[in-house]
């Protein structure tokens, strides 16, 4: 018989799902939008709808089902109550919310195949989580040490050591866009996106919101109000290249700090700024690998995983003895 | 009958040596200079000679010696191997150093109390595991996740998860004053001490090597060669203070930045600057306090330990069963 566990990935957007083999195999996939605006009730019936949706097409199939779910969610997440210890206002009354205990409860009730054990981790941690298994592609058994820096809107970012997300006595870890930005000859482009210009901060130059802003600090003419429009003139623009360039040269120092700091084992880049191609991937491996200090020789890397990553992470908690995100003792 | 382990600390200028028990009681204690210039031979020696001495009093005291060696020693170690990686000039040929093989064969004919294994680790990650267990003082075993920095000449670090030191995969790990300065408003005071201006990186701001030139950018007019003069000026020259507060301000945007991305269970500071009192302390708390994210309340504390913690560290090499440095497969 087959064996597949159910993985979710509940995001202020959209709640993903999957059935998902031990050997990361995706045997079946299911979302619905999240609705966020609703609350955390409306949110945690959501989860249980997609679940629900996941257990019965396992039924037809003749899958058999694991009674430990695993869920990437949004917020910082104490992974010993599976609770929702904070959360920013995407998804409202997130904050506080019993995610482990009350999805559980939604799910116990299904007859035939109950869910007995919801194992939650941060939805980033999920992310560095299923990347890191799907660059080893060990089964379900993340190995070694990977920092992931995920260069969205904002930057996020997780490390594992030894395979096991680090989510911090506070459970905040990986709150990598909140360090203080790198010194830059043109830092000052990026202080009108910053709350604090005294203490300017990675995001402020590396997330995708800053873009705009910068770049008319930069002397740009045209209305752009994203970081893809500003990417978009890089061709005819000036302005539009001194952001995206200065940009690039922050990441990439701060990325070089990084790897004479902790040395990991891999450095994986993911989100937009990562993937937006040579005009900010060359200043930044320039000025990464000025540096980088002599004796390493990891360098960044895109990830591989795409859309898939957080799911195959949460799959991960589901087939493991206990959440890898908990500290052992 | 008592029973102690042979612990060496193995510096550029001292070359210490104590008996440590498995609860971490200090029972005898050995130093001599090391001969740095005369090569990796001549250092080995004196290891050897102060390791001597120590199995000598055991010997009289009626202790009895574990087979096992623990090591910290300058340069980047590789645990496995126990060979030097890497180093600076400051012990002449220490780098390609068959640290353990040699140590243990120097140390193989004690008649009636061999070494037998030699276990070594980087300095900076003894006494970050020294420091460690004296704060948690729980015998021989580290816990938890503590990230320290030392500001001294230099600036280094360290970073134990689950209470084993992080090397890293080219074992460099640590090289926290190689990360790229935090943007600051004077961050051009300690371009003078940079080697590169473009990539102004920690050390070249929070390390003691840096404070005479930066007192000469902030139009200091007297003839000052060290930070402890530029501290000493603090009352009676404004460019002492400016260069004392921008240091400070400094480190503390790095120390929230890194608590924000690790959060660890511990962020503990050693060295001269660390001990310099209120007019580094309080700048740098000030800044620290801004960085860091509403949700975490660790603050940066003075290490505890002294001189001995990275004989405590070489000692908890000894009484584990395996190198606690080495990676887990």
């Amino acid at each position: 018989m087959t064996h597949a566990a159910v993985a979710l990935d509940l995001g202020g957007t959209k709640t993903a799902g999957a059935l998902i083999t031990a050997t990361g195999e995706i045997l079946g996939q299911a979302a619905e939008p999240t609705p966020a605006q609703r609350g955390a009730s409306a949110v945690m019936a959501t989860a249980a709808s997609v679940s629900r949706t996941l257990l019965d097409e396992a039924k037809e199939r003749g899958i058999e089902v694991r009674p430990v779910l695993g869920i990437g969610s949004a917020g910082a997440i104490d992974p010993y109550t599976g609770n929702v210890l904070s959360a920013t206002p995407n998804i409202r009354d997130w904050t506080g919310a019993a995610l482990s205990r009350d999805l559980a409860a939604l799910l116990e009730d299904v007859p035939g195949r109950p869910i007995t054990t919801v194992r939650p981790v941060n939805d980033v941690h999920a992310h560095a989580l299923g990347e890191a298994l799907y660059r080893k592609n060990h089964g379900m058994t993340a190995e070694g040490t990977m920092f992931l820096v995920a260069f969205g809107t904002g930057v996020g970012g997780a490390m594992l050591i030894d395979g096991k997300p680090q989510v911090g006595k506070h459970f905040v870890a990986g709150h990598v866009g909140m360090t203080p930005m790198p010194h830059h000859r043109d830092s000052e482009l990026f202080a009108a996106g910053s709350k604090t210009p005294e203490h300017m901060i990675l995001e402020n130059a590396c997330g995708g919101v800053a873009f705009a802003d910068a770049y008319r600090s930069a002397g740009g003419q045209a209305e752009l109000s994203t970081a893809r429009e500003v990417f978009a003139r890089a061709d005819e623009d000036a302005s539009a290249r001194r952001v995206i360039k200065a940009s690039a040269e922050i990441a990439g120092a701060f990325l070089g700090g990084i790897v004479n700091m902790i040395d990991p084992d891999e450095l994986v880049l993911s989100g937009g700024l990562a993937a937006s191609g040579h005009s900010w991937w060359e200043p930044m491996i320039e000025t990464f690998l000025k540096v980088r200090l002599p004796g390493i020789t990891t360098r960044p890397v895109a990830a591989s995983s795409g859309d898939m990553a957080a799911l195959l992470g949460a799959a991960s908690l589901a087939w493991s003895d206990r959440n890898p995100a908990a500290p052992t003792d």
